[in-house]
């Protein structure tokens, strides 16, 4: 089995490359390649049972997609994006990338499929998100609900679910759209996303350093851990689609809680003193933003159809804890 | 004011184009100038107050759209689309028009409004459609139900939306989306369209011919006229768009009925003579097709906003009468 990974540098896609590195397999068969391409060129793994190949490429660019496309991979995971601020600060490079990347990638494969006469049919996932949806929100979103994104990183995601599931009716590839809660606990620096401070109250006091709460407690959002991420991916990549129908874009699972849930998660799993790193300073920008942000959803097509996330907001701190911190804090 | 119509040679297209020349005027404010074009040159009304251009492109070329904008019209109607049948036989040409030349259009605008700095921002019209969901249904769907088309058309139309929101909420235009419901009673000859035996049955026997039924009665649709259709375009135009907020796409209200209360309707109205040119003649593919379509709608937004649409299908049937009969039938 040949596989490839657009966006592999990312964090998401290092730690689904490690995994599939562990694993040397993907629903039962084994892997025999995979190619890794990214912005940048992606790191390899350093002990796979398979050979990998690494490249830096632009999705943007339209001569990229039928080179990927030309060695049939069976399984394609797409998770390269422009994330939700740049793609707000800049219209042109978001489109290009978020939308016309995939696309292209689509219409690559396709190509591919008519020349085969059908025979070239690969299975594809998509990461999408939650930046789907626009307030004002239902208390929880069901599977049902529209998607009136409010940001054009949330309408390019919603565009290429749109493409994904046609492309997929019509039989030129089979693909699956996961719509990812925010994840939570993000390993690595603090970042700049409005986004990063649900992380940053986490990941920083565990490491002994302060961290800035810039929203009230009562805030509350939708979260799953990285390794869940990637086990949506493996999930979606290795299941029976045909139980997906025309409804090919899922919400995935979650773990809703409010932001002094989350502390006390981190107070029940990690003590007082780690808990007392977290400094709050209300900042109005982050809260007028957050505040358009779902933060509730009931999943039920994907708990249905086997997506499995952690049962509590404590458990997640215990995976990171586990995956970044060898399973032990202090 | 300048208007521009695309998709001015269609059958809504010239009764816009006839509306306008009659009323001279869109919303208080005189037409000084009307620039009208399909892929074949539409004819130019026979007396209206304005100055008319007409010509024959086709939005599929990249460098069409930039051309139409160069005059900055300042009201839009977007009316042109593959039809679904032709979407759906021809991939290619359904993208190429229905979505590329809807983005090119919108495209070409935006570069207008940054060249201007921002000066030059046009209300833009979208003839969308209810093919933008898909089956299963609840009974009645409301303003909130989501958007899984079953039809490329129906993709293609949904991302135009996405796209025509994003735009208007970064303030390049001023767009609405408009979902038509099927059009009934369409004049003309009868057509291919897996729709066409909603007008057929009402128009045929209405100027004394025979015409088929290939569905059972209780098959239920959602219809309004196509004086109903201009009247959501024109104040669609003239609206003010503030009360829409993000959610720029309306399902426009609509009359549902069964194919039974149909041809009660047409009893009532136009007599038992009439109803008895209706021949029953089943038709296992139109009757798998249109199961799979949506039959009725809450469209509480779209009247809260003001649109309106006939009170029952007897007021379909006169108003057809009116404006394709000259009010007298027999």
């Amino acid at each position: 089995m040949k596989i490839l990974v657009i966006g592999a540098a990312g964090m998401i896609g290092r730690k689904l490359v490690e995994r599939l590195a562990r694993d040397g397999a993907l629903g039962g068969a084994a892997i025999a390649q995979a190619h890794l391409v990214d912005i940048v060129a992606p790191a390899a793994p350093q002990e796979a049972p398979f050979a990998t190949t690494t490249a830096a490429v632009d999705i943007g660019a339209a001569y990229v997609a039928p080179k990927l496309i030309a060695g049939e991979p069976d399984v394609i995971f797409l998770l390269a994006s422009i994330v939700s601020g740049e793609a707000e600060s800049d219209f042109d490079k978001g489109y290009a990338i978020n939308l016309d990347g995939a696309r292209g990638l689509f219409e690559a494969i396709r190509r591919r499929h008519l020349a085969s006469e059908g025979r070239y049919r690969p299975r594809v996932l998509f990461t999408s998100s939650i930046a789907v949806y626009g307030a004002p929100f239902p208390a929880v979103i069901d599977d049902e609900f529209f998607a009136t994104p409010l940001t054009s990183y949330g309408a390019q995601k919603a565009i290429s679910e749109l493409l994904l599931a046609d492309y997929s009716r019509r039989g030129f590839f089979d693909g699956v759209g996961i719509r990812l809660p925010t994840i939570c606990v993000r390993p690595g620096k603090p970042n700049l996303a409005a986004s990063g401070f649900f992380s940053n109250i986490i990941r920083e006091p565990l490491a002994g350093r302060a961290a800035v709460l810039p929203v009230s407690e009562d805030v509350r959002h939708w979260h799953a851990s990285p390794r869940s991420a990637v086990g949506f991916l493996v999930h979606a990549a290795t299941m029976d689609t045909a139980r997906l129908g025309a409804r090919r874009n899922l919400t995935m699972p979650g773990v809703s809680v409010t932001v002094g849930q989350q502390i006390e998660a981190l107070r029940a799993v990690a003590g007082e003193a780690v808990v007392r790193l977290i400094r709050r300073e209300a900042d109005e920008t982050i809260m007028r933003i957050v505040a358009g942000w779902p933060s509730n959803f009931a999943a039920r097509r994907a708990l249905d159809l086997g997506f499995v996330v952690e049962a509590n907001f404590e458990d997640i701190i215990r995976i990171h804890i586990e995956d970044e911190h060898g399973g032990r804090i202090g």
